[in-house]
């Protein structure tokens, strides 16, 4: 994504660059990124491409999902030499991976392919369970809600949101403020099936927390505790907004990731 | 089911029967039936019934799902005496049972209801993964069988079972020999969905591991090392088929079950 600080220029003694794209169930590891305390995708990632390709390998995300967010795309890249065809890497990658995590795609990337600072856009995903029980099928994969939602509000005020804005209101302290929280947001839906509302996001970037803010403030939109207008306030003031609930982690997909 | 064995006479000092629809994810359970060595779906109803009405309760399902086997729709019943109305039984058992079991209704049934004598016909449903690469978010839920399928020739197959026959071809030796094996398949469809496929049954009745044998047949001559024609023939020689794979048990889900 644009914002973001450009990476270093290519080394000479360069193997070949890859892409992978990976789906994960997020239920048992500690989000994307490697960390002390927990087992990250990154790391098993990393651990399994050590072992296929007896390689010390770095593997970029597109993005860092937190503790228990799951992916049906995410999009990884890393620099690694080794003679096998990208199938072959595949098939090595799934033989030694643990069952929830899978790698959809392997492909060769050209020279420098970052999947963070190449995306150009990325789409999330949110699973809302308003059943007056919860399925114990998406009991990892649904934010439980059994109140009824005003889903014509949430329209309406999702209407607003697509679009360029500075989001500040929407986005949470992580590791390092941004300074630009201008992002476009390209698409943003909401459908029923069922007992099941799946809310999608497609932005050109997104700020720390971004989607779980959003939707947690569209569900307090939804339980009419905040009108579209106000949250529309909320967010031209530019200002963190404590009030601002975020949701569950476990009910968030990372999609899709394009790139160029 | 009109086969088995009919039930002893209504006792006089009778509480209320209760008829409850339950979902669970069978994953971490030892099937339906109470057995030394597993935790099982009746033995955690039971136990949380007897805490919520402080009765020593037995309850019957509609049929014994195997270990491993998950319900949509699974029906329980009981004789208990409480106070507590429907919704607050439902609410209390529910607040007690773990997170992947789930009453989805309770409602009063007539004095002696029974859950397997009374039912007439019941649904089961078997998912197959057909990707070339496992859905991480599947596989507790559907068979990976990465290979592809001849789908027409299933649904040839399908077409002849439906209707009344001697599954004795079809059955496993379980808990007691069956004597009379015939059962009538009312539905019998196979739908694709992405790389999703899911085989539904209904019958007025199911011998032990009939549906899996089923499936596992129906596998064979979508993968081409069986004809519908040879299947049929298997069939109406009414002998157990050593060669009948039986398909894993985490891709059944008991759907639905109908009384008069």
């Amino acid at each position: 994504m644009p914002r973001t600080t450009r990476r270093k220029p290519v080394s000479e003694s360069a193997g070949t660059w890859w892409k992978l794209v990976v789906a994960y169930d997020g239920t048992a590891y500690g989000g994307w990124q490697r960390q002390p305390n927990a087992i990250t995708i990154q790391e098993v990632l990393e651990r399994v491409l050590a072992r296929v390709t007896g390689q010390q390998v770095t593997v970029h995300g597109s993005g860092r999902t937190d503790a228990g967010v799951h992916a049906r795309g995410q999009v990884a890249s890393c620099e690694c030499a080794t003679r096998l065809r990208p199938m072959e890497l595949q098939r090595a990658l799934n033989a030694n991976l643990p069952a929830d995590v899978r790698v959809l795609r392997v492909t060769r990337a050209r020279p420098g392919f970052h999947a963070r600072f190449d995306a150009v856009a990325k789409e999330y995903r949110y699973q809302l369970d308003l059943g007056p029980v919860a399925d114990p099928f998406l009991r990892r994969y649904a934010w439980h809600h059994p109140q009824r939602l005003n889903l014509r509000a949430m329209r309406r005020a999702a209407r607003w949101l697509r679009g360029r804005h500075d989001f500040t209101a929407l986005s949470a302290t992580g590791d390092g403020e941004e300074k630009n929280c201008v992002r476009r947001i390209m698409r943003l839906t909401i459908r029923q099936e069922g007992q099941l509302v799946t809310i999608g996001v497609r932005a050109d970037g997104f700020l720390y927390k971004m989607v779980r803010t959003l939707v947690g403030a569209l569900v307090k939109v939804g339980e009419g505790k905040l009108t579209p207008e106000e949250l529309r306030e909320l967010v031209r003031q530019r200002r963190r907004v404590p009030l601002l609930e975020t949701a569950p982690a476990h009910g968030l997909f990372l999609w899709r990731v394009w790139y160029r």
